[in-house]
């Protein structure tokens, strides 16, 4: 007991001086930069841009999944609404992305009790022959109850994955249920199943299918794979609980086209002293088929122009260039922010400090940062800059969204204003995408938070240096 | 001033001594039966036998149309469950039913800014030739802004009817809104219209198109009629405002076939020494097809199955029969509750009290009546009893639900546990009616409403006189 308490006096003795050094070494912000950070707070609060820009993308557009014309259409709305908003150097990239379509889907129960069940095809998945595949069905709860059954078990058979995802805050929940979407296809390929039914990995109780990419891995057959919604696995799980047999008949007609050309749609507000600087917000332009990308991520799309546009009507120029990045595809393999990362590759380093807004329309309840350890007290700056928005403090292990992975691999810090994803699950990757989904306080507060943020971002008066090691794990 | 404040006290003495003298005649339960009440409603609070006959017949009925397989799966189940429950005189009674089949329907907007819709046909909707109908839309609010437009203004176009029903505790709202679905078809025929469509006569926000039947005029042509879902319906009105002109695109395979033959479902609890007097409990046994009919009207027949099965429980059998009616085809066109009274026509007078479940799963929060005046004082001793589950004292205008009709006309007296509207027209004739939006502690405290309700309603010492005069509008 003894030589551990001295243990964790000795540490906490080294953290407060680590602390007190990083403090000396942290430049603290100036006033007239903090009052400007709270005029765009308020200023954001009572700002309708973001709720107009979903709205008007949504209406417009609509949905804009990666290669289909609702993907070009998306391009020239992004294009236009920077121009239209007074953004510098608005101009688009060229990107090559994958070009996958749904088709249709059926789930029917053929045995007991005959039963059709609405249903999607899983992202990237197969179609069956056109007169679908009829077959007994096995329910397992995961893949480790899959690898758990005795050899030939789901040979020749249609696997049901009954496995419930998890309602949290940030979203912790689907990243531990979607691996069933992601690798349960070709798991249960490997063992010689002819097709998968998943459980939608969401946590509505709507009669609503999921949809959402697999990853078929080369060593087991691509064999075709379907999302029911929760009230329909909860039907088939009641079924299997007859200890009937269970027999389904599946039918899709997905399938790969050609792959298309989108692009990334780019508008900045260009920095004065540190202009070569950049602080990249990013979000992304295209959206699941189902609906229409109100959430997922006409909300990110919408916070991040909003954001450049308060931030451009502030009366004082950012000193580091804020530049809005609306990545193509990230749904079905983050083409754009792949692209992006590819094709400015020598320029990575100017970009000093990235943010993300990828997981719904707010609110925003928490603010993390992988940032290096020296920024620290920047960091807590910010935090008390945010203050009457009632975040709280996150730690330093923050990743973003998928979109900036490469950035962030290549040692770019990242500042997260948390969205609140206890609700997110209920409609994203759905028809249910709407925007009646998009409570306009919500959105506004964060917009506030991010505006906030960002600009603190890229006034910070000293250097936002590099990061170490890799990505930290997703939540 | 002062002869009208005679008026009111001369009325007031008036309306005093005629309840007195109606109470008078209305002879009081005995402490037994108040007992048995006491003890009826409590043993339903806890009772789960509704909530599983719900969750036995949406998985393994589901889906139960006039005319469809599931329709006579569910005959079975009901004549099955009905034995099971040890109920007297179990029989299905034949009906012949409509046989309308929704097929296939689609809805694209093709300018100004194109975009697909989900849509669902309205019950009893001709298709559309093969290739669909394009044609420049017109939008109006309800039927009488339709009838204001100029002449020929919707000639050769597809009308759209805009206006959003109204969220009522007493389905009022509805009432008042599906005017549109009902009789807009026809009305915009009769003035050339090509084709029709509504925003769904729903109250819920998911992206869920809502169905429910039509009715065509004999002097219009027919024309094929659509709904779409709330956020959509959004939609289009904001691609409307844009000032643009707005064409769209209609499809749908909707068709009938021969009639079919389909059956009311009947069980009873034998009376003693009224036993020839009947209290009918009625629900339908069809729902509509895109859901599983678990609110509409699952629910209404697990309330009375139950409240037969907990009164057939209670060790003092009922002096009047109690008759549990389980309907075919009320949903498009009552066929069979039409076919009930038709058949039994000189029973009709047997019938002396009718309760109905038709509105979902509870909670109940009123009761009313349409006694005959003289049973008033009736009522609310029975309200009185009902007085633990905390509801409202409602009026005597109530009417039962549309299967109660017909009896009512021939003057059978109602009791009207009224069920809580407030979220039933989220689900009711949606994809979205299943068992998880059945809350169980609601239905439960439903049950125990009725059961109490329809115990003294059974043992009520005097005698259910006849009421007169046409049913009172419904609300």
């Amino acid at each position: 007991m003894r030589t551990s308490k001295t243990l964790t006096l000795l540490g906490t003795l080294f953290t407060f001086l680590a602390c007190a050094s990083a403090a000396e070494k942290s430049p603290s912000y100036s006033k007239a930069d903090l009052n400007a950070a709270g005029k765009l707070r308020e200023r954001a609060l009572v700002d309708e841009s973001a709720y107009q820009l979903i709205s008007s993308l949504t209406t417009e557009v609509g949905t804009r999944p990666a290669g289909s014309a609702g993907d070009k259409a998306a391009v020239s709305w992004g294009l236009r609404e920077m121009q239209r908003l007074g953004f510098a150097n608005v101009r688009s990239m060229q990107v090559t992305v994958p070009h996958w379509v749904r088709g249709e889907a059926e789930l029917a129960v053929v045995s007991p009790w005959p039963q059709s069940m609405p249903t999607l095809a899983l992202g990237g998945s197969v179609g069956t022959p056109a007169e679908g595949i009829e077959a007994e069905a096995v329910m397992v709860k995961d893949l480790e109850a899959l690898k758990a059954l005795p050899a030939g078990a789901v040979k020749d058979r249609i696997v049901f994955f009954s496995n419930r995802m998890e309602r949290t805050r940030d979203g912790s929940g689907y990243g531990r249920a979607v691996t069933i979407r992601v690798a349960g296809p070709s798991a249960a390929a490997a063992l010689g199943a002819l097709g998968v039914v998943i459980r939608s990995i969401g946590t509505s109780d709507e009669r609503i299918a999921h949809t959402g990419a697999l990853r078929y891995s080369a060593d087991a057959p691509r064999i075709p794979a379907l999302a029911v919604s929760n009230p329909d696995a909860d039907v088939l799980v009641r079924q299997f609980e007859s200890g009937k047999s269970v027999r389904v008949r599946i039918r899709s007609s997905s399938r790969d086209l050609a792959p298309a050309t989108s692009a990334n749609v780019i508008g900045e507000i260009p920095g004065t002293d540190r202009g070569s600087e950049i602080v990249i917000l990013g979000a992304h332009l295209d959206s699941w088929d189902p609906g229409v990308g109100a959430i997922d991520d006409g909300a990110g799309v919408a916070i991040m122009m909003t954001v450049a546009k308060l931030i451009n009507e502030v009366g004082q120029k950012p000193r580091r260039t804020i530049r809005v990045v609306l990545f193509a595809n990230e749904e079905f393999g983050t083409s754009g922010s792949t692209a992006y990362v590819d094709l400015l590759r020598g320029e990575a380093d100017r970009h000093v400090l990235g943010f993300e807004a990828d997981f719904g329309a707010g609110p925003v309840w928490r603010l993390s940062s992988r940032v290096n350890p020296a920024q620290l007290p920047a960091v807590d700056q910010i935090f008390r800059a945010l203050g009457p928005l009632k975040l709280v403090r996150g730690d330093n292990e923050a990743r973003g969204g998928a979109d900036l992975d490469g950035l962030g691999k290549l040692g770019m810090p990242i500042l997260e204003p948390g969205l609140d994803g206890t609700s997110y699950f209920d409609v994203h990757h759905t028809v249910n995408d709407t925007l009646a989904k998009v409570d306009p306080a919500s959105l506004r507060q964060a917009v506030a938070a991010f505006a906030t943020a960002v600009w603190l971002g890229a006034q910070y008066p000293g250097n936002w240096e590099r990061v170490e090691g890799p990505n930290p794990p997703r939540r």
